[in-house]
């Protein structure tokens, strides 16, 4: 039935057998030294996946616009000034989430298919004096990749904050907090990490820890990390109930990415990408997204005029396959394929295999099996 | 393992077979026609629970604390003043939550182990002119149940809204929304319902409603519950990935609530307390909560003066059979007993049993087996 189809659409991705058998294990107490040592070992395994050895991690219940709120509320005092950088629609939410709290953000908004070049973003900063800036790694909409560590470079001559909305990257492309010197590392558990949907993930670093602990107040109570702390530090205190099942799933869900490796994972993910677009290009379609700024983690493909939209996500889902259609503005125009998790050769193989027929069947017309050739090729590379 | 001991601690409570299978169902398209209609019978099924023909329900992930905070923010403005009636633990969370966020709100604190009673309250609402009034129906660390109906016919009286933290009484005590006149029903999924937790639950009146409406801006982005609201009227629309397999779960178990028939549930859980108070004054033990605000819920039982609180519960624990501590104050002189949710009466007498065998391997003198033939003869009553 519909429920064993893949699900390819930017998250959630298809979740791991291992995981869900965490997630059915039957429910114990959330201060059970069982439970305790999980959830110890998830932030752990979790500091591990942004390359932090100071940083702090948090694993809240919600989704993965609260940790958006987190993220900003937490390091952003009414006097601040944060830039947004936004390649497309979660810049945008970020801009509304400070607007309800009455901070003050501006927003450099890119074309869309592209992102913020890194002397946009440095010309804004030195016109004014901003605190933070906030960019989106990979923007779910556009499938528009952001030149971080660019970014980061140039926020550290100015002394700014940065946060990085990792939404569909954390976990399947590199981000390096200590390193790099990213302050806020965002993410939901749906995303590369290939669990279901449920948890706000964020990793801060020692410096933006000292920026909270400096705001006397902040407008925020569930949001507000310092309420949160103790429990990150010794998981057996109690501020509010750990969603236990949730946690422990996403725990494995950590494990995986850690016996993979991450230099692996990341090369995986570039590989599969790679196969992708390779195959779609040879297809005949067209990406969205221009080639400077694409995504390891999700492609957003042109419809050639003769298909159209629903009749093709509908038959490609007859056909075992699930994507999304676009966001926004790019609605009907587009369609959206995430390769990112825990995503194997086969079922990318699958997935192509099933576009090819369902373009045909749409009376598209391409050569059968050279797609599919292509990217089968270049599954095969050895990576190293 | 540990895992198969019997939780009884006041949440999570045991969860179903059936709401496990649910959960572990494999991850669907948060946008998919299976979903949608799983999440909108979910929200149908909530009203049910509160008997409500024209509340409006929201299941938000997140934790209880998090339902209190959007029932507080949506619902309070800063010229409102709210009055918290609290039986202990969690008014006191109300508080805190209101103060983070500027905003005005008493307190009436009642003795540990009752309510405050309704002339109380009344007395304080003739004081000042509240605007809302917010009590807990089941205080988890004492166990207290507050008269609720009562509350919500003065609240009529003097035109004050009246939110209630059902979180250890919702789908297991009865509170009518729409009959009665409460405007704010919040709770957690871990609780009655028995689902693993995550979900923040909630359910607003029209007059709630009209109340935010009427409120241009509150400090709230994430909890804001006009933002979730097309979702809750269409949940084929977007606002945040749903929790997916977290929902499915929460339906699951409002199908069994539904199946039970909701007068059969609370009377069973009637009678469970019944039962289970019964068995612990027959060996000799004393209820901590004055008789008068006993739960249905929850017990919480005072340690003869022999016993200690950590060997009790960790031998317990070795019997199979999971309790929780006093909390705050409380610690060491009590522990907690969650009697809620899908408990069978088979694992009540287990564990009964298990608490026997405790006490008198502690050196706790007690007639064997009397105890627990008081429970099973009312557990063998027939309800009507």
């Amino acid at each position: 039935m519909s429920q064993e189809k893949l699900l390819l659409i930017p998250g959630p991705t298809p979740v791991h057998p291992r995981i869900i058998h965490s997630l059915s294990l039957p429910t114990i107490s959330h201060v059970s030294p069982d439970f305790v040592a999980e959830f110890k070992e998830a932030l752990a395994n979790l500091k591990k996946v942004v390359f932090t050895a100071e940083g702090q991690p948090f694993i809240i219940a919600g989704a993965g616009t609260l940790a958006m709120e987190i993220a900003l509320l937490n390091t952003v005092s009414p006097e601040d000034r944060v830039l947004v950088l936004s390649q497309g629609y979660f810049g945008q939410r970020m801009k509304e989430i400070l607007a309800s709290f009455d901070l003050q953000g501006d927003i450099i908004q890119s074309p869309l298919g592209r992102a913020v070049t890194p002397e946009e973003m440095e010309n804004k900063l030195a016109e004014n004096n901003y605190a933070v800036v906030v960019s989106t790694h990979v923007d779910t909409a556009t499938g528009a990749c952001a030149p971080i560590r660019s970014y980061v470079e140039i926020c550290k001559e100015y002394g700014t904050l940065f946060i990085l909305d990792g939404v569909c990257a954390t976990g399947g492309i590199e981000e390096r907090l200590d390193d790099w010197g990213i302050d806020v590392v965002l993410t939901a558990a749906q995303k590369c990490f290939g669990v279901p949907p449920g948890l706000a993930i964020l990793v801060f670093s020692p410096r933006a820890m000292v920026k909270r602990k400096n705001m006397a107040k902040i407008p925020a109570y569930y949001s507000d990390i310092l309420r949160w702390l103790p429990v990150m530090k010794d998981p057996s205190k109690y501020f509010s109930t750990p969603c236990v099942n949730e946690i422990r799933a996403f725990n494995e869900g950590l494990r995986l990415v850690i016996e993979e490796g991450l230099p692996e994972r990341f090369r995986r993910h570039a590989q599969t990408a790679r196969a992708i677009r390779a195959a779609l290009t040879t297809m005949g379609l067209s990406l969205f997204t221009q080639e400077a700024f694409l995504a390891d983690t999700l492609s957003v493909i042109l419809y050639p005029p003769e298909i159209k939209d629903k009749e093709f996500r509908q038959l490609l889902a007859e056909n075992g396959v699930i994507v999304a259609g676009g966001l926004g503005e790019l609605q009907g125009q587009v369609f959206r394929l995430g390769h990112m998790g825990n995503l194997s050769s086969s079922q990318v193989i699958f997935a192509l295999e099933a576009i090819e027929k369902t373009l045909l069947a749409l009376g598209y017309k391409l050569e059968k099996g050279r797609a599919i050739e292509r990217a089968e090729q270049i599954l095969s590379e050895k990576i190293h």
